[in-house]
């Protein structure tokens, strides 16, 4: 479990250091597919990873959150991403096999209440930011950029 | 660990019956970014899987891959998925825990011997695949389709 966190923190690191080498309007500019833009799937995934993670700390679903347009900036975007991982990271890095079966009951959007555990939404999570940096990977190719590789190989994550 | 490979599989079939109703010349169009087109990421993600496994279960390295071209219709790769799934499937989901720390040296391209650690490699097939679905996914809206979910969450793979 901690090394595709690991993994997703590296790789989304390495996104926003390669977005400092790319102009604003590229990063901000509405794409093809996923949420539609370069910076905006950056702060979806900082945004979802916090929420989901928040809310199984809490113990209550919190999935109130800011629109982009507060954010739209490489650097509050990035700002945003360390300011949330002081409070994922050390719950991530506690993780023990313990923990899987607990659950969250929150109510969805369509009216019903549903429970999940944790450990579905901890590899929900992990899933959504790969999803992502791969749809960031088409962008990258399709402004003539190369993307961040997303070998998790010989990365130092596995100890 | 099951879990997302469950996921992956249940994805990439998704994806398989998605395709069905897409054109092969869609299938088969050269585009901008990963491995450039459809049908040839669902080859390649079920030849890399394939490929890493099989290495794991003989401990030596097996990477000799047929060309696409050997199987660039839709059936033939379902086919080789199907086939593949066999031997990928029982090693799978008889992982445990202590099978995470097990090793597997190869000699890499560039003239060196590595050793990875079983769990770094299936760590790194299950992100690869989820990796290129992303791709898959504008892809698809670029031919305005809809495409499969990468929510993990409501599979019934969790139990």
């Amino acid at each position: 479990m901690k090394t595709l966190f690991l993994y997703n923190w590296q790789v989304r690191n390495d996104w926003f250091s390669w977005c400092e080498d790319v102009s604003e309007d590229e990063l901000l500019k509405t794409r093809i597919g996923g949420v539609g833009g370069i910076l905006k799937t950056l702060y979806h995934i900082v945004y979802l990873e916090y929420s989901w993670i928040h809310s199984v700390v809490q113990g209550k679903a919190d999935f109130g959150q800011e629109p982009f347009e507060a954010h739209s900036s490489l650097r509050q975007v990035q700002d945003l991403s360390m300011q949330f991982h002081a409070e994922v990271e050390p719950f991530v890095m506690s993780w023990t096999s313990e923990m899987e079966r607990n659950e969250l009951t929150l109510l969805r959007d369509n009216g019903e209440w549903i429970t999940y555990k944790h450990g579905e939404i901890m590899r929900h999570v992990i899933a959504h930011e790969i999803h992502h940096m791969g749809q960031l990977s088409v962008w990258a190719r399709e402004i003539g950029r190369e993307p961040i590789t997303a070998n998790l190989l010989r990365r130092g994550l596995f100890n």
